[in-house]
């Protein structure tokens, strides 16, 4: 058997435009189609959600809620030793998320002049989790628990249904768990359009996040321009990993195996200084594969998979900082060298024991990351995730009349007098007896505590 | 002069509904003439933007970068009353959003697997600033100045030339003070494509900032989902003014006509106890209308303005929350009664001595607000926004030992075969002498200093 991996040995300017290029993704063709159900969604409600689910999921289903008598006799079914994992996991998130909640300090920036931030949570969320035979728990847990952290009033999970109309247990389980407070059976872009503008039973939400195939995508992105945030711009999986020859040809197989057995368009990369080792992994490559029960997917995508064999670590800087990559894998024992150079990945996984599968479910850390590049100016999911921050501020009336000169000027050389006014008029109100009187910022609860 | 300000006294849910609608926009009529003008720079680059610049700035212009000697030879233009009112702008806006620079923790969430996030400045963004007869110098230094904390490399200003192919000086000058890295004169949609895919001269960004007009604004929308970025979704500036009965009617109309002046489509919220002082402040609103030079601006947004009296908390506070003002004036002595209860606005000016027009010039705080009720879900540009994280992970032979079998059922209820495997390999990989041996956490630099 030929893999389609392309190798790379010590790649021109040429070719590293090559390598870091994407699989090609087709969205605008979806727009019209994706577009119709948005509207249709938008007119006739949840009659609209019920024939879709008929239509694309070939299910007719009674009621789109799904009941806690629902919840709790699919979690029975769930084993314990799954229980305490998902437990194991939700523990592990919880810790890392919580720690990212930070309390912002009083700023004076000069005196009598008051300025803070505070987070505030999103008040509702929805979260898209897709259907199919593999059932995403893991996502489930990943955005459901910072939201609760968030603190997020109404976190509410869409998933379309099987062919009996039911939710995997272990969704449903994993919901349970994580502090989900509505569930509804209705997946595709008929569900992302349901949450951004509500329908008689789904609730219109703030924001939504979730993985989902291209038109749950495409659903995402129009949605987002109109009424509500999304997580963040969505494409195929991906790993970049760089190694030094110490590592163990049969563990970066199996790491660009777990990145390449996600979809037909998943990559993965691997930077390698000798094209000996890379012969190695092409070995291994083809042992591990003929293991996988998803190898039709794994083998497909392997032909976006590139192995570059250098040994210039600028050029391997520059690999990796332009691809940008969601996953950043280092088996290198000098990473401490890499570090501080390393400035646009998603997640990255350091040293023989952080297995990316270990990101993906139970480190802590969240897999909910940013793909196709947008690594160089978006962040993976967090806790701030799921709040906005309110800037306050606060003037003395000494810190008022220092600093309004100041504002005067500025508002008039942009030609909005009654900018300008708003001071000037507060001025003068302090020439006039009993007008506007400041007992301002000495009182209790002026400056937050 | 009857002012088209409406009011409603004691609010029922059906003028709720009514209070709380937008004025509307309608983008999509612009969408294939952005398209066009979008298609047309990543199919011509500079030629495209010099032809638009003819057209639609009605300048011919012979290079679109601004020199060094350009930007020394208007900043002399500046006056020195104006340089110090910018530069004590630029020292407050440094104080706060320096201090939004947090180090965060070193989280070991179970023994051995250790999980922490870094911050990194986004390598290049493009900041657009609206050209016109005001010169939007503000929005200059609120955006390039916390770029410049952030870390950022590359801050590129565009803004479209004056008729006699100029840059406003007090633009010149405050870019000189805020450490923007290039200027480029190109305007419009034009220059939103210009930033997002690149020219041969205007270098490709990751992240695009600034206010605009519609077309500046659908091209944000536009290319915000295929390449790079944006700051946040635009819509017209708006006020929500909270006072109780001490307020002083003048300031209230100027508050008021602050935000109307802005544009056609602003939008000015008051809500006051009684009926009284809301016919003080619509005489007040008269009055000082008639000193504005923008006044056609102000009284033709005055048709979006609503006055609210209520002396419900419960109904003010439905309102505030669901209308999610940009900014928030609170006139009230008892603002910490309804802190804690404020949790949809971009930016909070509390008590007499904080108008709107501190915060958008001088004080510290960001003037680059969430707009259109946005506020539910997005914050106003902060040091962040220059920013993204990433997470890291490192776990310890121990560690990876301890909860291997946790991601391995987790990945194998998932149907990831391939995820399982990268943990078992490296299980197996333990009981083969000499290999995959861990000097990992142990070793300097392994973990963050």
């Amino acid at each position: 058997m030929k893999l389609p991996v392309r190798v790379y040995i010590e790649p021109d300017p040429i070719d590293i435009e090559e390598i870091i290029e994407r699989p090609e993704q087709k969205l605008e063709k979806l727009g019209d189609q994706v577009a119709n159900i948005i509207y249709t969604v938008q007119e006739d409600g949840d009659e609209a959600l019920l024939e879709f689910t008929r239509t694309f999921d070939g299910v007719d289903i009674d009621s789109l809620e799904v009941s806690p008598e629902e919840v709790e006799a699919g979690s029975r079914l769930v084993s314990q030793e799954l229980r305490d994992a998902m437990e194991r996991a939700k523990r592990n998130i919880t810790a890392f998320h919580q720690a990212q909640g930070k309390k912002e300090p009083l700023v004076e920036t000069e005196p009598g002049v008051f300025c803070w931030r505070k987070n505030r949570p999103i008040e509702r969320v929805g979260v898209y989790i897709p259907g199919g035979t593999a059932p995403l728990f893991s996502s489930v847990l990943m955005l459901c628990i910072p939201a609760v952290l968030a603190g997020c009033k109404d976190i509410i999970l869409t998933t379309p249904p099987g062919p009996e109309g039911n939710i995997h247990p272990a969704i449903l389980y994993a919901a349970s768990i994580s502090g989900v407070t509505e569930i509804y059976k209705v997946g595709g872009a008929q569900a992302i359009a349901a949450l951004a503008y509500g329908t008689e039973t789904i609730p219109q939400v703030d924001k939504i996040f979730g993985p989902g195939n291209r038109y749950v995508t495409m659903a995402k992105q129009m949605v987002s321009v109109d009424t509500v945030a999304i997580d963040m711009p969505a494409g195929p999986s991906e790993v970049l990993i760089i190694a030094d020859n110490d590592a163990d040809p049969a563990v970066l197989a199996a790491d660009m195996l777990s990145q390449a057995e996600h979809g037909f368009d998943s990559q993965s990369l691997l930077i390698v200084p000798d094209p000996m080792l890379s012969n190695k992994v092409i070995e291994q490559l083809k042992v591990q594969l003929e293991r996988l029960p998803r190898k039709e997917y794994a083998a497909a995508s392997l032909k976006y998979s590139r192995i570059i064999c250098t040994r210039q670590k600028k050029k391997a800087l520059e690999l990796i900082n332009r691809y940008a990559p969601e996953h950043l894998i280092f088996l290198r024992d000098d990473w401490d060298q890499w570090d501080e150079e390393i400035n646009n990945a998603g997640s990255v996984f350091i040293g023989p024991w952080s297995p990316e599968s270990a990101g993906d479910y139970a480190s802590g850390t969240n897999h909910t990351l940013p793909t196709s590049g947008w690594a160089r100016s978006y962040s993976g999911v967090s806790l701030e995730s799921f709040q906005k921050h309110i800037t306050y501020q606060r003037l003395t009336q000494e810190g008022f009349l220092s600093l309004a000169p100041t504002i005067e000027i500025l508002a008039a050389t942009e030609g909005l007098e009654a900018h300008r006014m708003a001071v000037e008029i507060r001025r003068r109100a302090l020439a006039i007896p009993g007008k506007a009187e400041d007992n301002g910022v000495q009182k209790k609860g002026g400056l937050p505590t």
